[in-house]
């Protein structure tokens, strides 16, 4: 029997878990930075940047999802499902497409007209399930990150460009 | 004279046609279902989903920043680029680039480690901007989307889940 419920701050440690177990699927386990702590702030705290939502199988925690308002500028508010895992143990039940239709339920609710998210390109399974259910692949465009030193010395560019338009004026 | 100011609610008709000009550039203006009301109401209504910066040279609008916040599982807390757009006869003053170092201020004032975007693949100018900023490209991911029928088919399979529950019960 499946149940899927909102998480709360006692689920801190179990979401904690379950993104590294993700990680660790993806291959990159030791790009997990967030801590249990980070994430009971972050989801529960005064400010919630995301929601997640626990499967549980005859009450064993057996998946997550998480997710955040998104924005386009073409189609309006959507929701970003950042993670949607389920445990390799609990595959083939149909509960991660239940995960996703509560997902779907929630932006459905709040007026929220698209699911957007990422899959790894080798991740055949995940792939052919997200077109099963008729996702689009935006394959022309390409992800970029900035982050750490090179962020650091994008913001000094920004303090420069104001000190120089100090001494102009 | 460069200035670069945040939005407000009487830049909105603005903001919809650099929108709808960068969309242009993107050889995809017809993808815009956004309207000037929307605007006016997901960035300065009561629950704003983006902030928006403007860029004037010598008082005229020659571009902006659209953001919003992104939470990973892996790095916390980021800002999301949805738009980054100096209109043709503004550009070569390094216009782009001031614009995203006032980003990357708003994120390091925020205690957000991270800017994330997107860029189409054959726009190759602002792809050697961002790699000399030292951004990382993620190309091993595959950004997919679920609107309209697909997203309504996947609503109804919720609630059959739940009748059938339900009747189980």
């Amino acid at each position: 029997m499946l149940t899927i419920r909102a998480a709360t701050i006692a689920d801190a440690a179990l979401i904690r878990r379950l993104i590294w177990e993700l990680a660790e699927f993806e291959k990159a386990p030791n790009q997990v930075r967030n801590t249990e702590a980070d994430i009971a702030r972050d989801g529960f705290g005064a400010k919630p940047q995301f929601r997640a939502l626990i499967a549980e199988w005859q009450g064993q925690p057996a998946g997550f999802a998480l997710t955040f308002n998104y924005y386009s500028t073409w189609r309006g508010a959507g929701l970003y499902l950042e993670d949607l895992f389920v445990r390799p143990d609990f595959r083939g039940r149909g509960i991660g497409t239940a995960l996703f239709a509560r997902v779907a339920r929630a932006a459905e609710q709040e007026n929220r007209s698209f699911i957007k998210w990422a899959v790894l390109d080798w991740n055949q399974p995940a792939i052919e399930m997200y077109e099963a259910l008729g996702a689009e692949f935006l394959d022309e465009w390409r992800s970029a990150l900035l982050e750490g030193d090179g962020l650091l010395k994008l913001v000094e560019k920004d303090s420069a460009e104001k000190d120089s338009a100090k001494k102009e004026s």
